[in-house]
């Protein structure tokens, strides 16, 4: 086996730093000082001292914003698990990279980057925007055995690693989460029914739109691909390999190297949260980086969010992955700062504490 | 007594349009045609299709946005029912109209303007952008008779409409409820319990932050104030007189003023929804015009907004009032119409349907 991909994941491990709890500490007492009854402001609080004990810095500047949307196919749509074609995952790799996409939209509204990346899917692309780090042409179909090799699944983590270093060096501050794959709901149940014991009835939902017979069909297959593959709850880069998903993998490295480089990193929905659970497996010095972003519509997000220790601050009802609840957070992660730093004291502003 | 504000009122609600569900469906079948499963986008497609219902056009130009804070003080702060002092409410006003509060913060951040009324300060305020429409010194005391007679209450509505009908007539297309007032959770939580039948137990909460004891005074307070007053629950005009507040009043007239002018009003937390089921009982019409904010931190409040018939989009556990949560919700109306505006459709982006 190439060690490779493995130091790139190990390295990056030894290099995230503790959180700077004193720092934390020191925005909670100024933001204590500002005209609010103390804790009024709730996440927002929370979140600016979160900032502060990532940074070390009372308002970091947090003015670059990525969301990085990792596309990869799944050998498992042969087994009919979703309401539409493998093709529409190439399709709509063109529509991010030609700007068309919701997550385009909200990204452009909040200022932010859209970075794609082709990590696994199952064609050709061309595009002057487009990132290839292809590792697989589609992954193999879980219900008959691993959908990746263990090496395949390193080799994404250490892209999206990779890819954070550079963002992170070119002045990025805050990453996002956002990704793009027909069938990669199944796979999320799976890792997520594997790493939480969640039963697939409880972990699988409708993904894009399908119906209660195609649901339980999709119940029986995240049955059957845990069956075959039988992968090790205690190990998970060898789920996320067996029944994961390239675009997962490679969620999981820009999770893991946000972490790295000292910066935020908001989870979007179901996927996102399964690769989230993946990297806090790997290492649970992941975990202060993260940021929640919304509850999505489908089934066991919640339950996924919880066992990472995440608590949504959106809801919408929305269930369309890309990225898009991510993105959405952001205008909370800018309100938080401003806060902080704009608004009078009681001494400044002549306001009585209770 | 004085008919001229009873005039008011009826004008305006006579003025409100019927939904325009010719509109909205419209909206819908547009949204349909952009490139994610059909209603993935979740309540941001719901509110898209409301503001087409409510404007009669497939995206409206939503762009000036303004909250209203309208501030009061209340007689029953002398039963020792908050966690601040009544000097607070004069204090916080200035601190808005000098920009440096969390509204003024997130308004400026949502490229909104924050407009600061005193309907019921008890002091004398003056300052260049203070608008005076001061209805009462305070109200009396509710646990002992009448927060207001009905004439008071009545002027404070259409002093609310009056300013957004002025408002719309300058451009502001987007209103937000918010307000101050040291003792209006108190109030509010009276007004919820006559007009739902919740008990004082389930309708009073820690407002700014007090003890438990505080808050068993607080339940004793509401009961009494209730059956010193006997207030009509089918008129509630008669209960916002009896058990309301002046802020209170105002936000009714700010409600049904932005419904009279085909304007979305955000409601925002427990006390702004206290208003809005005032508005709601008033006439019905009010409600297509709503948008629900912020679920607050403050008990109660996800019954209120049941009892409207409002599902909040926001979980950040805020309970600060001012109109926070609202202007917070301004990037959704924003995202709403960004998407329906810049998506891709299916045909235009040559993604299969599935």
């Amino acid at each position: 086996m190439n060690n490779k991909w493995q130091d790139t994941l190990e390295s990056a491990v030894s290099r995230i730093r503790d959180f700077d709890h004193k720092a934390a500490e020191q925005a909670q007492q100024h933001s204590d000082s500002l005209t609010k009854p103390p804790g009024s402001l709730g996440k927002l609080e929370a979140i600016a001292c979160q900032l502060a004990g990532i940074s070390g810095q009372l308002w970091p500047d947090m003015t670059r914003k990525t969301v990085i949307v990792m596309a990869g196919d799944h050998g498992v749509c042969e087994e009919g698990v979703s309401a539409f074609p493998p093709a529409v995952t190439p399709q709509m790799v063109l529509n991010f990279l030609n700007g068309g996409a919701a997550v385009n939209v909200l990204a452009r509204q909040a200022g932010a980057d859209v970075i794609c990346v082709d990590i696994g899917v199952n064609a050709d692309l061309e595009h002057p925007k487009l990132v290839s780090r292809k590792v697989v042409r589609g992954t193999a179909n879980m219900a008959k055995g691993p959908a990746m090799t263990r090496e395949q699944a390193l080799q994404a983590i250490a892209a999206g690693i990779e890819l954070v270093d550079e963002q992170a060096a070119a002045g990025v501050r805050v990453f996002a989460t956002g990704e793009m794959g027909i069938g990669n709901t199944t796979a999320s149940s799976a890792i997520a029914s594997v790493l939480t014991g969640l039963s697939p009835e409880q972990s699988v939902g409708r993904g894009t739109g399908i119906n209660d017979e195609a649901r339980a069909r999709k119940i029986d297959v995240v049955k059957r691909s845990i069956a075959v593959n039988n992968p090790d709850p205690t190990d998970p880069i060898d789920v996320l390999a067996k029944v994961g998903g390239a675009e997962i993998a490679g969620l999981v490295g820009v999770i893991i190297g946000a972490a790295a480089n000292g910066c935020p990193v908001v989870i979007d929905g179901f996927i996102s949260s399964a690769a989230a659970l993946v990297a806090s497996r790997i290492t649970e010095k992941t975990k202060p980086y993260m940021l929640s972003s919304h509850l999505s519509h489908e089934q066991g997000h919640i339950k996924l969010l919880a066992a990472i220790g995440l608590s949504p601050m959106i809801q919408l009802e929305m269930r369309l992955g890309e990225g898009t609840g991510a993105v959405l957070s952001f205008h909370f992660i800018d309100a938080a700062l401003k806060l902080m730093q704009e608004m009078a004291t009681f001494e400044s502003a002549g306001v009585s504490k209770g």
